[in-house]
């Protein structure tokens, strides 16, 4: 009987899958290709498969088959299966219809105020609304931790990234803001020292840029026949396992930013495609979380891609394309150009080495907010103090402070870490994974990603959900996620004599 | 109650207008974007969002709402959906599941082997295949019959173009049928005492194509607002009213195929863009029956563009994209072109002329085949005996008679006769719009479709299903269908003098 209610589940499974990947294309399709008067009907068809998504996991139907479903006579993936349909179970059903709704309007409506709020650079204009949606959180924030056994932080958390737990994190991001700032003296020294870069001159055509593009998509791995390249005005990786969706923006002055963006979204899309087969449209066959995503496009993209060794690689590439920038091109120039250094306001346009100070910031704060230790009266004051202590700079206008990203006016609380966390872990598989295959680093050099992508798929893409994110990282590199390795990589990248 | 039966009715349809809708942008995808290796999970995608829509459909409550549900205090158009929703509901409930099944499994089947029948060109291989979707696809007419009064042809027909009667059809037929072989032989000496057309000479760029394609579609009135040109392997019109996405193919060695191709679609478009905004997702906003939907693309492509007047107007843009052809792009000698009749032995290829005799063919043997008077072992025989009486042609290998459709061996009879009572029906709308508003050849001559445009929103597209075709016919041009206003359409356009 149990494994009864077990296949039972599974079909209702796949239907949700069904719907959701439904729903991942049409997203896909809105942002890359639909024409603008198509928003309408768009937003009706999404909603309304999210509805009957929705509808499906929480009926009680379900609820009774996860009642009855016993781990008995499943296998380890079955088993695991069950696992994450009773986390989405409880995710679904912790809040009421009524509460999801007044969600649902409050961080729209907040999210439009917040949009003509930063223009404006007043904070003061969004903080009614934004009280309301922080009200709502830590209300479901509350609802969820104690269904979750786990803290109203880490409930929110555990929608981004399952099983994310403080008492983990905190001490790995305590300790990076611990080294930063005297690192970070010594890299801007080390930088000034050499002088700065040359930089390409162009224009460079999108045809050129997307063409390029799509050439290392095909030298670090991405499969054509089940994905695609496009264009959009945010980039991401959509679509389903089977048909990988990422798309990029050209910038006809600039290739660098389009380039690596493509090479990022490439790290998702391996990921993606990776997941197990057997597994398509259920629970255990989805990728674990946010962060170990992120992992997975920092992997390729800083770990591979902004290396020594892929700049040599590149070279002759940007050679052959954009003739006359032959200094520019030169592997080390090119080095130096994707590992610049330069604090500044903007989390998203951080580099490599001060974009953890920005999540790490934004992990206390919201944590602050949670618990209430923090009103939203005090958030611009302590955000600026943040980073004055963090990156020594001095906010002037909140459009450059707490007013600069999308993800707490869209009810998003707990999103944040896991940028960083995936960057650390990024660091750490990269260095397990040099160890086990040595020839990494030259195949790189050489245009050649198949002892990584062998690497990557063995020990993370194709285990899907079935293990914890920090069971993953624990089986593959030994130990638990561990901050030093990341600023071993820095220190190595970052301080090394030219 | 009644009326509170009708809303609850309203919300069910708009959910399953919206699962219809995305259906429908997951078939445009697979048809013009997708990667070949997402076939699978496509497949899973639609096979879902299909079986949630027919649930909700034949559910128990829907039967015992529609039940509830009376006439009282709803207005025209709410007692028109209501109608719409109670022939949609039959429709849905007169089969049961396992026939369904069958149906679909024995359709795959046979759709299946008659690809490689028809490359043999061997009926034998294949119809044991087609017997068995011949029998489910009678036993289903005679089921939907029963529900609906109708004979078990029309039961079939209803599924195509709602309200088609073979008292109707057949005369008009039976009369073009008689007119044809003596103004066939007309028009072709006709052409021939005026020698060749003098053709075009390649190669045509895609590029050049697609954008003279998209500047036609913005002078004939689509809304790139609200909908896109795209690439398929079979040309197509699909999205939504809020975003019709059409679909063309190119051959760089001619284009005026691909030309006329995106003319047609776009006047499918037009349709689906004018249905009545109000009643999206309803099923009364929905487009009338694929006979109307074909009179929209013939009215535009065959009525308007094919005209003297269209050639006048297309000749300098011609000019202007493919120089050096002067001669072809005279604006009598591209007339000549578009107006080309030849007998052949493949519908696709056919002319406006000998079109419906490849129909009537087809809608005669069908209705033997489901009235028991024509077994397939004489199917091959009486096609072949069909086409000698109406074309004067002697079939020599199945490959271009009896196997050249897929519609037969995919489950779909009673469709064929819409594609001819849309050409009769194009031809007696347009002579009408012309009697009302006298400006429309000229205008379409200066590339102003705005007056056919408006007459056919007011008299067709806006109506959406709130009437009959055979009402929509009459109350727009004063008469039921009559054949003979498209044979004199064609006597006017083939016979005149140069």
């Amino acid at each position: 009987m149990s494994s009864n209610a077990y296949q039972v589940l599974e079909q209702r499974f796949a239907r949700m899958g069904a719907l959701n990947e439904a729903a991942g294309m049409l997203h896909w399709d809105m942002a890359a290709v639909m024409p603008e008067g198509g928003h309408g009907a768009r937003a009706e068809q999404l909603a309304i498969l999210n509805v009957l998504a929705h509808e499906m996991l929480t009926a009680p139907e379900t609820g009774d088959l996860l009642e009855m479903a016993g781990a008995q006579g499943l296998d380890g993936w079955q088993q695991a299966n069950l696992r994450e349909m009773r986390r989405l179970h409880v995710h679904a059903t912790a809040l009421s219809g009524p509460q999801v709704e007044a969600m649902t309007r409050a961080n729209a409506a907040c999210e439009k105020a917040w949009r003509a709020a930063r223009l404006a650079g007043d904070f003061k204009a969004v903080q009614p609304r934004l009280q309301v949606v922080l009200d709502l959180t830590r209300e479901a924030a509350a609802a969820k931790a104690e269904k979750l056994g786990l803290s109203p932080y880490e409930a929110l958390m555990d929608q981004y990234e399952p099983g994310a737990l403080v008492a983990e994190i905190t001490p790995v991001f305590d300790a990076y803001a611990a080294f930063l700032p005297e690192f970070l003296g010594r890299v801007v020294e080390h930088q000034n020292r050499r002088g700065a870069p040359v930089a390409p001159t162009g224009p460079f055509s999108v045809a050129s840029q997307k063409a390029l593009g799509e050439r290392l998509m095909g030298v670090i791995g991405f499969d054509f026949h089940h994905g695609r390249l496009d264009t959009s005005l945010h980039p991401f990786c959509g679509g389903t396992p089977d048909d990988v969706r990422i798309t990029t923006r050209y910038d006809e002055a600039s290739f660098a930013d389009a380039l690596m963006g493509v090479i990022h979204e490439t790290g998702h899309a391996l990921y993606e495609r990776g997941l197990p087969e057997a597994w398509r449209r259920q629970p255990v066959g989805q990728a674990r979380g946010m962060a170990l995503h992120e992992s997975q496009s920092l992997i390729i993209e800083m770990q591979a891609a902004r290396s020594h060794q892929f700049c040599r690689f590149l070279s002759p590439l940007l050679n052959e394309t954009y003739p006359g920038n032959e200094a520019a091109f030169d592997p080390d120039n090119l080095f130096r150009l994707y590992t610049r250094v330069e604090p500044g306001f903007i989390r998203v346009n951080a580099d490599e080495v001060t974009y953890p100070a920005h999540v790490i910031l934004r992990y206390r704060l919201e944590q602050a907010l949670i618990s209430g230790d923090l009103t939203l009266g005090d958030l611009p004051g302590a955000w600026n103090e943040g980073m004055k202590q963090l990156l020594g700079l001095t906010v002037a206008n909140d459009r450059d402070g707490c007013l600069q990203d999308i993800h707490w006016f869209d009810g998003a609380f707990g999103y944040f870490p896991c940028y960083s966390l995936g960057a650390m872990t990024a660091a750490q598989f990269f260095a397990t994974a040099v160890v086990a295959s040595p020839e990494i680093p030259a195949a790189i050099g050489a245009g050649d990603f198949k002892p990584l992508l062998g690497w990557l798929r063995t020990h993370v893409h194709g285990l899907g959900s079935s293990l914890t994110t920090a069971e993953i990282v624990t089986r593959a590199t030994g130990k638990p996620l561990d901050a030093g390795v990341f600023r071993g990589h820095l220190e190595a990248r970052y301080l090394a004599a030219a």
